[in-house]
Order: C-alpha cells, then structure tokens, then sequence
C-alpha cells in the first residue's frame, strides 16, 4: 500500500530526494558493488517513491532472505561436483549416512553453544513445540545417538545450518550453508578414529584441489595443562582458550589485552602463554615440549603430549604427515571438545580486492574443523551415560566459492544437463515422429531432448543442441521416414551418418557410452 | 525442574495416577500402537511423576518435532535408491537443477495458497526479515524466474518443504517432507511439455516398480467451462472447484451438500454437476463430450476438450496412454491452476491394517500432481509480465514408505555402506601394519576398513565383515609380512588366496569391479 500523500511543498523535498537517490544507485551499479547494497539502496529509492505515491509500488520484493543465495543451474553443477568427491571420500572409509530435521525442539539445542546460542533461528511459537533451526549437524546427531541408544556409528551427514550471524557473501559466509560432516562415535583405542578424520580431510583438501592447505592439530588437554601450567586459574580455563581462539583472526597483542585487561589475568601469565602459542611443528616439537619439565610434571599436559606423538604416528602411516602441524595457538571456539582439535586452512587463497572484508587478515581461509567430543552425547542421556565421538565438518562454502571462481576464470563451458541427443527435423507436420522417435530414445535410457514448438527451424534445433553441448542430434524428414532411417549429426564435427531406425539406439550407445 | 511438592492426601492420588498412567504406556507398547501416541503418553507419565517429585527429572525430551522424523542409515539407502531413479528421469529429459533457500520472506508467500496458508511456518521475528518456511517448491521457483528474468528453463528441485498438517506418520504424511518438482517454462506450442510431464511421472512410477497406478488428467477450461454449463455463477468456479477436489476423498453425497447447502448452489446444478463428475475415460471420452452440444457451446468447454484430445493424443505418441485416465472429477485444490491438472494415484496400494487414518478412504494414494500455472510468475514480475509453466511434483514419503515397507517384507539385508575390502589380522601390535595397508588401498581408491582397536580379534573382525556386507578380508601377520604378501579373503564362500603386495591393488579392482 503507498503511504498517505504528503503536502505539496514536502512533495517537492520527496522528489529531490529520489533524484539523489537515484544517482547513489545508478552509481552503485556502474561500479558493480556488492549486489546487497545495491538492494539496499534500491529498496531506499522504491520506498521514497512510495511516498510520493505515484510510482505503481512493486507487489513483491523480489530477492531471498538476507545471507541466503539461490543456486543456479551452473552452480548446482559445481556443487554436485564438489559432493561427489566428499562423498566418495566419506564412503571409501566405511561410512554410513542419515538425516534430521531441519529443525529440533528448542531445548534440544540450548546450552551446546555458548555466547553463539545468540544466532540460533528460532521458529515463531503458532502453538504446539518450541523450535529452531539446526545450528549445527553434531549436535542433532548426539541426540540421535542418545535417543536411538547407539554406541557405535560412522556416519556423514551433508545438510544445510542456519546461522543468524553477519553475512559476508562474497567470502563465502551465509546464514544459510551446507555442513559435510563425518563422525566417529564408539569407544575405541587412543588417536585410531581421530587420525582417520584428519586423512579424510587431507584426502578431500587434495581431491578438490583448491590449492596448498594445512591441517592444524592441538589437543584440549594440553591446552589446559598449558595453562595450569602458566598459572591460570582453572575457572578461567575456557574463557583464557576463547581468546586464544581468536590468535587465528587477531594479533596476539591483541589476546594479550583480552587476557590482560578484560579478563584479569596477570601480565606474566598472559606473557608465559604467548612463549607457547607461538610454537608449531610436528613431532620433534612434542619431543622439545616432553622436555619441559614444568609441562611433565602436569598430568594434562603430560598425556596431551603422548595423545599428540600417537596421532603423528598415525597420520605419518596414513601418509599425511605432510599436511598437519601441530600448532600450540589452535584452541576452537565450541565448549563441547574434550580431547584432540583439528582445524584446516588454505594457505595459498588469496583475498580478492573487491570481496574481502577488511577486517579479517589476508589468507584466513579455514574450511574444515572439528575435534573429540567424548560429553555431548551424555548430555542428552537420561543417566548421562557417554559415547566417545570425534569428527570433522567441511566448510563447503568456501569451497564452492573457490570452484566457481575457477571455473569462471577458465572461461569453459559448464554444462548444466546431461542431455546425449536432440530430436530434430527440419520438415513442416513433424511434431508427431519428432515426439515418436523422442519416445524410442527414452525408452532406450538415451537422454533426449526435443523442441516443443510444432514446427521449429532446423538452424534454431542445431543451435540449441551447440549452446547446450548435446553431442549428437537425430533427424528425421519425409526421405528418412519412408527409407525406415535417421541421420545422427555430430554437433561438434558437424558430421552426419544414416542408420536404420532399429539400430540407431545401439549406434548412439556406442557413440555416448555407459550412462 | 521438579514441581512443587503437593500435600501427603494429594500424593497418593498422583502415586494412584502415575499407576494408571503406567498402565496405559505398557499396554501402548505391547500393542506396538503409533510410536507418537507412546510418547505423548510417556509425556503425562514423566510429568506426573515430576509432580511427585522424586522422579529423576529427564533433562531433554528426547525426540524429533512432531510430524519430522529422523533417517536411519538403512533408510537413506532406500532413499538415495529412490532419487537415483527420479533424478536419472529427470536428466533424462534434459533437465537442469536449482536450488532456493529453506525460508523465503514471508511476503513471497502470502497469496499464493489460499485457505492452506494457516500450515506456513513461520520463523520468530528476531529483528530484521519476516521469514517463513517454505511450503511447495513451485512459489519459490515462480520467484526465482521473476528475480532472474528467466523465461525458458527446464528444471527439476528435489528439497524439503514444510506444512503445519495434521501428520499421519504412518501413512506418509509428515510435516517436513521432500517433493520432487519438473517445471517446465517458456512460451512453446500447446499441450507439448504437458505431455512430457505426464510421461515423466509414468516413467518414475513404473521404475519405482510401486505397483499399478493411473495418472488422472483433466483442465481447468474444461472445468470452468463444464460449471458454467452446469449453471454455476462464476463468482462460485472456484469454490465450487475445491468441493469437486474433495471427491477422490469422500462420497459425491457429501461434495453435493457441501454444494447445496453451504455454499449456495442451486439443487439442480449441483446434479448436473454429479452427472459429469461420474465421467472418466479416454479419446472416447472427449468425443462423446463433443457431441454434447451444450458444453461445444461454451467457448472455455470447447477449448479445454481441443487441449484434452491434443494431450492423449501425445500420450499415445509418448506410449503411456495406458496410464492415463481423462477424469471430469480431477480439480486440484490450488488456486493458481490455469490450464492442465494432473494426479497421479497408486491403485494396488493397501491401507494397513494398523497404520490408516480411519476417516479416508482405502486405496486413495496420491503419489505426484501438478498442473499449467501461467499466471503465477507474473505474480512476481513488477510488469506482470507471465511466464507460462507447467509441473508436476512427486510425493516422495509415501513412496518411501511403500519402498520401506517391501525392503522390510523382503528381509533382504540392506547395505547402508559400500566398503569392499576390511583390513585384518590376528595377531598383536599389528595396528600400525594394518594402518599402512589400509592407507594402500585407500590410496588406490579401494573402499576400505578396520578395526579401531589395537589388538582385536580375529574373529570379531570376520563377524564385522560378514554382518556389514563387506565381501573381502586383507589379512596380514608376521610371516604375510615377511614373505611380502597379503592373503584375501572372500567373506561369503571363505576362500583364501595370497597375493604379492604389489599386486594387491590390482587383484582387488579385478575382484570388486569397478567403482
């Protein structure tokens, strides 16, 4: 509905101002800035010429939620692309996969957060359950777990999480995003399952081949024996490690001062953390840490140690030993970890100049995390009895981001379908055989198109299978229904053969192999 | 948290409540009753025992929101079978994919479902955006196409949707579900995507290989037009419309009186009405109503039985005229409908004895419908501007449920993963051993296992291989190690044959085919 017309003399004001506004946005798309401003600025404009009341007020405002994006049809195709390969790699080790709402009851997520609980979803209350949407897949799968009495399980999960948080599209941050998750839940021996997830990870970073990455490993219990061990008090165990957290986005003068002057600790604790966070390596650094009698002495520390040497060991057997570094500043944000965290970047990304936020430094690129979560399960447990889990979540926006930007810049053809065969003629009354020979296709589990006009051009058929990449288009005319016969064309070469109509499936077979 | 304790006289009565209440959950559980009956009574159970407040209070309601449901890994098995085949459909007529966020603005969907618009879900308002979940896949497409001034494309959507119904888990109702939409759009020469549409949902239910079904087609012109022969005020098409959709649910008796006496039609009409309704048939059909010289009369009549004949008359063509049934009772319940309309029922299916809503009646399965739309992306258009469409969606949950139930009656073992090869041995410390053969086979592409333990059995380890379906064993020890050589292991026939390290891969991919 428009607004109430205002006086003239406002009137006059009104129409100044959607000029000027007018000019913000023709100048907005000149330069070609971030499409939501441009939004932005338009539904300004529009509102403005609401108020004048003449400008026919657009029904709808045509856009999707902020931070949420479609998927178009050459999009979709990288994306299949990308999940093939996650999924390949998830089923080469033995996983199994299952799915959960979209949402869950409320409580189901309350307290698994922390200060994010802020960016959960709710749904409005219209009667019956309290809901949200899934923040998270690891926590709907602990109360599947929990709800289903399973010990044992390795399974991945591929599905959207919604989080309300600020949106920087270009970098690949949504409120809508896909998590590929794997996780291992059972009570087995030390590092075995934890070493698998790290060489899944290396094994996805390397198939998709989105450039050099590492995978930085830390454990829970040696970031806390650091820290008793540097005298924090233990109460301050989880607040002093969500600062540390921040060493991957932030300055350590920077924690320091969070340590120092918001969260009180003293200068000389803070400083005796900042020797160790700046130290990564692999294992002749556990060797130097086993060295240190201080951390010896504490038993977190001391078992930290050991849990970090047999994960090496592991990934040294699985053939990743390349990839990982064990870095004293991984600390991870989410309260449920208990032992080993994992946390994979890409070194060689560079930040584009037009997408970039500003605030973060150049070449933060995580795209995978996670870590062991031996408590969450018990917590949805009516006797809180545990189930030992350890996993890791891909980021695949990031990813996608990145395989857009490529295929964009390789300027290729994406194809969109898989159609083999376009049904053309290039006769008038065709339709009929056209939707004949079309059928004989189908039924032959050919891919086959047709032009849904009555009596179509033929150079209008040819161009549509070129533009498409439909390698082959049968034709057919008066001469070759009455010799029993259709041309097969080759789009590419240009080069047609003629084959009797009771073989033509066979000889498309062999010219678009095994679909 | 506990209630507060009640009075000694009134604690007995809870204690004799809790009892009763008691009883009722057991005797639901020996029934086997409906799971969500079960749980809304151990509900009452916990409460009152929370009354008395000794009753250890459950920290979390343990469960999925009502009307959702999780997916185990045996039912993603089945599921993944079943997109295979629609989506092979779908490719094989030359569709591409999109996809669209899960919440539109809530003001994409207003107007669009008429009455049904009470099931939207609706997200809290958290400031910012007033958002709802989505409630078909065809709005959110009409609004991808208006956004992105799309006026061709050939695309297929398979996702979630979400309807605040009445759920009946049982027979496939749920409140989350997926649907499988083909659409069609661009301006193209009549009934030829119509037929194509009525093609693919005859080719997806013959492959799902769910039993008999009939796809009943009929148009919105023919209906209109059979109305206004039939006396029908044309402010009353449209309500008149929805009653006559109620048929494939309830007597004629009751379409009838809801005609007459809520909303107003003259007796008389509503017969004629009920003596067209009765008719379904074929070519036949329509030329016998042909010769009806009231409805050739009337213009929309005329034009919609033209349509009808063109339309089974590509379904000839296409070969699936056997599953067509032209039926003058068909009228879909939405609104936005303009031309054709199609539903798809199965006609062998039966209600189970145990799991049927009592109120429908036996036999009635709709498993896909759509129909031409081709106002509704002018809804969107800020000129107005139409894109005609036309789709159908597949109701997916109802054919899980028939594809789950038959998996269950076969007894057949479903795999749920796909791993070929289990890496074992039967001797100690040979966890680092196992690690680097399975990293061979992995790195060869073999989809591999073992034992997260450091020292299991032998046995267990067979059992773990035969119990998931896993057809080879790799096994080593001191002396395969020594000698250089693995031995294989064939789980079902127990044969075992030693291979050359270096030969292993190869032995294997000549074993387990390609993957």
């Amino acid at each position: 509905m428009a607004a109430p017309k205002s006086g003239l003399g406002d009137m006059a004001d009104v129409k100044e101002a959607i000029k000027n506004q007018g000019e913000i946005v023709r100048k907005l798309k000149q330069e070609k800035a971030d499409p939501e401003k441009i939004s932005e600025e338009v539904q300004k404009l529009l509102s403005l010429k609401e108020q004048l009341g003449d400008a026919r007020p657009q029904k709808f405002q045509l856009k999707t939620p902020k931070g949420t994006r479609d998927y178009n049809p050459r999009q979709m195709a990288i994306r299949e692309g990308v999940f093939k390969t996650i999924i390949n790699c998830f089923k080469r080790h033995g996983a199994e996969t299952i799915d959960t709402p979209v949402f869950e009851l409320k409580e189901t997520l309350t307290g698994k957060y922390g200060e994010d609980a802020k960016l959960i979803y709710d749904l409005a209350d219209q009667g019956g359950e309290i809901l949200s949407l899934r923040y998270d897949l690891t926590v709907p799968f602990a109360r599947y777990l929990a709800m289903n009495k399973i010990n044992t399980i390795k399974r991945y999960h591929i599905a959207k999480v919604y989080r309300r948080d600020n949106p920087a599209m270009t970098r690949g941050r949504y409120r809508e995003f896909y998590q590929c998750d794997f996780d291992i839940a059972g009570q087995y021996d030390l590092m075995i399952p934890d070493a698998e997830c790290v060489k899944i990870v290396a094994e996805i970073l390397s198939e998709l081949n989105v450039g050099d990455f590492i995978i930085k490993l830390n454990t829970r219990l040696l970031l806390d024996g650091m820290f008793a061990v540097c005298g924090v008090p233990e109460d301050k165990f989880r607040t002093i490690c969500s600062a540390v957290d921040k060493l991957d986005k932030t300055f350590w003068e920077d924690v320091r001062s969070e340590m120092v002057d918001e969260k009180g600790l003293a200068p000389e604790v803070a400083d005796r953390i900042g020797e160790y966070v700046r130290l990564n390596g692999q294992l002749e650094l556990v060797d130097q840490l086993m060295q240190d009698e201080q951390m010896m002495k504490n038993k977190m520390a001391r078992q930290g140690l050991e849990e970090m040497k047999l994960l090496l060991t592991y990934c040294q057997l699985f053939g990743v030993l390349d990839k990982v570094s064990f870095d004293l500043s991984l600390a991870r944000g989410l309260d449920y970890y208990t032992g080993v965290i994992y946390e994979a970047i890409l070194t060689t990304e560079k930040v584009q100049s037009d997408g970039g936020d500003k605030n973060e430094p150049v070449g933060v690129g995580s795209v995978a995390g996670g870590g062991r979560y031996d408590g969450l399960v018990g917590m949805f447990d009516p006797k809180g009895k545990k189930v030992p889990c350890v996993g890791v979540s891909i980021g695949i926006e990031r990813l996608f981001s990145i395989m857009e930007a490529k295929a964009e810049a390789a300027e290729g053809k994406v194809r969109t379908t898989e159609t083999q065969v376009y049904v053309a003629s290039g006769q008038k009354n065709m339709l009929e055989e056209r939707m004949k020979l079309c059928n004989l296709l189908w039924e032959g589990g050919i891919k086959t198109e047709l032009s849904y006009k009555k009596n179509p051009k033929l150079l209008n058929q040819f161009q549509y299978a070129e533009e498409h990449g439909i390698p082959f288009l049968a034709i057919i005319g008066e001469q070759e229904l009455k010799d029993g016969v259709v041309k097969v064309r080759n789009t590419s070469t240009r080069e047609e053969e003629t084959f009797p109509r009771d073989k033509l499936l066979e000889e498309i077979r062999t010219r678009v192999g095994p679909s």
